[in-house]
């Protein structure tokens, strides 16, 4: 799926922006219960196709999932290629600009690793 | 206002859990577009007043400071304090718990400043 569109996390199109500071403007993207869930999927748990979102624990709904997956390709954070055409399937991976979201997902899990113990790593 | 009554991120009423994934649970409290600026009004911004937190250029709504104020305490990361008494206000600050989030809140920052670098800091 070639598109000669421009994708950034500053695209108005992905949410409108609240404040010029910087974590406002990281939260406008980022900013929700499932979000940083499929970078974490997409950066740990080796999943990249939809189905696989689809059995992470959590149970994110298939709506959300779509939109979700729409928003982090237009900020220009994941980036998706077809896999099948009858029907067609995508997967979809980190951009640079999405791995770079590691050190977030590593002090998110650090905090909750101390915070909830006895949950799993 | 002293409280006989525990605090703690673990509390089911705090929000409703959805894995036993560490990233998850801490999203499960801090995963909106809100949560994370209030903290970093605490943090960062010497705000500790609801009304300094209306002020802040986000716009946060009433009833969601409201709310997330109330849901932040019950998870023992804010306490707060009465400051008048007619009419009864409060100032709120970072409980030890709350100020260990300061790593996530850093990581935000830093990606938010790389991705958006004509933002202030």
């Amino acid at each position: 799926m070639a598109t000669h569109e421009k994708r950034s996390a500053t695209d108005p199109r992905v949410k409108p922006q609240r404040s010029e500071c910087p974590i406002a403007k990281t939260l406008d993207i980022l900013g929700d219960r499932w979000t940083l869930l499929l970078i974490r999927d997409l950066l740990y748990l080796e999943k990249n196709r939809y189905a696989e979102f689809l059995e992470s624990p959590e149970g994110i709904p298939t709506n959300i999932l779509a939109e979700r997956l729409k928003r982090l390709e237009l900020a220009g954070l994941i980036s998706k290629s077809l896999y099948s055409e009858h029907p067609p399937r995508y997967e979809y991976k980190l951009t640079a600009q999405g791995l770079s979201l590691k050190p977030v997902i590593d002090a998110l899990i650090e905090w909750g690793k101390k915070n909830f113990p006895k949950t799993q790593g």
